[in-house]
């Protein structure tokens, strides 16, 4: 398997960290963003939307984030990172959900300001971050009636670590970065899931840590 | 089973059309969006965003249309609505996000203005109309390259019908509606894909034309 991908992106860290949890190994090919690569004719034929990161199984192609964690949870064998069951299988689905409409959005507004704003030289908006930050508590809120007396966002019990949990780990790692995190630090059990889940050996690898 | 939505709304539409598809019955409960019951205990109780659509199977809650679709598709007895295999079922998750990624954002800055600014008594802004038929028309180019040869944006051979297929037909049958689908007329394989998806007995039933 190859892994086309940068070892800054959050979407290309989802699949590392997937990858990880599975055990398995893959080649990873650098598309370097700086240089525009995943905007030339290589990698566009991989990912037509030119950006990454795409994965390559033989002569299987795929691309998007969240579905290629999916296939690999499916393909590569190992512990299964889908909790069992219907309803297991769509209360991650649904905290996936919950990721891609709500949380990120709103994370990703304040990540444009203090992450993206200040590598190209420009000053943060504080409104912006701000706003960001409304619209993320409120997600955080949910998240926090939810986790309180749980270990992991989907599963029986306490929950069990899923696809889930690894698709809002790489927003958190660069709120956490930036000094945005504050959200999630005075949501006590919202913070105790993110200490469980970036303790992981998984994500220590999938951020170059370990 | 009972859905709580409302049978206008985008994300109902894909619950009801899988349901169809199962050959499932359910309880539709209207939660009318015109009088604010959206946002009120009762339905936050269930749906903690305060939209629509929520899914009610026994004990079990859970919300997010294409979380509740996968859900059905597992859960409900009945044709499968996911292609066999991992590639199967990874192709499909691959088109579900293309969908959520980025055709819809297009299609629904397209929405907004031809759809929902006149419902509020508001002029169109034709700006954002073909801002978003720009957005819209790059996707497009990517699913007719895809959909040349093919029925169905996942499966082996020509494809099959499946969850990938729902995801976008709400918010093509809008833009039809509001005179904006000129971007896939002009599309031949793009073009036949909706006439084949959207003439099935389920879509039908969903929009309640039959």
């Amino acid at each position: 398997m190859k892994v086309y991908g940068h070892p800054l992106s959050t979407c290309t860290r989802k699949v590392l960290c997937a990858l990880a949890e599975k055990g398995a190994e893959a080649e990873f090919v650098l598309v370097d963003l700086m240089k525009g690569e995943h905007k030339q004719p290589a990698h566009l034929a991989r990912q037509p939307f030119g950006v990454v990161p795409a994965l390559e199984d033989g002569d299987f192609t795929m691309y998007e984030s969240r579905a290629i964690i999916r296939y690999l949870d499916r393909a590569v064998p190992g512990a299964s990172l889908t909790p069992e069951g219907a309803r297991g299988a769509g209360e991650m689905e649904q905290w996936m959900s919950v990721e891609g409409s709500y949380f990120t959005p709103a994370a990703m507004k304040v990540l444009y300001q203090s992450l993206f704003a200040p590598m190209y030289g420009r000053t943060p908006d504080e409104a912006q971050i701000a706003e960001g930050q409304v619209a993320l508590g409120r997600v955080l809120d949910v998240m926090e009636r939810h986790l309180t007396g749980r270990e992991y966002l989907a599963g029986a019990g306490a929950g069990s670590f899923s696809l889930a949990d690894i698709c809002y780990l790489p927003y958190i790692e660069y709120l956490v970065a930036t000094g945005q995190a504050q959200g999630l630090t005075s949501r006590p059990a919202v913070a105790a899931w993110w200490a469980r889940c970036s303790g992981r050996p998984s994500w220590q690898k999938a951020t170059g840590k370990a």
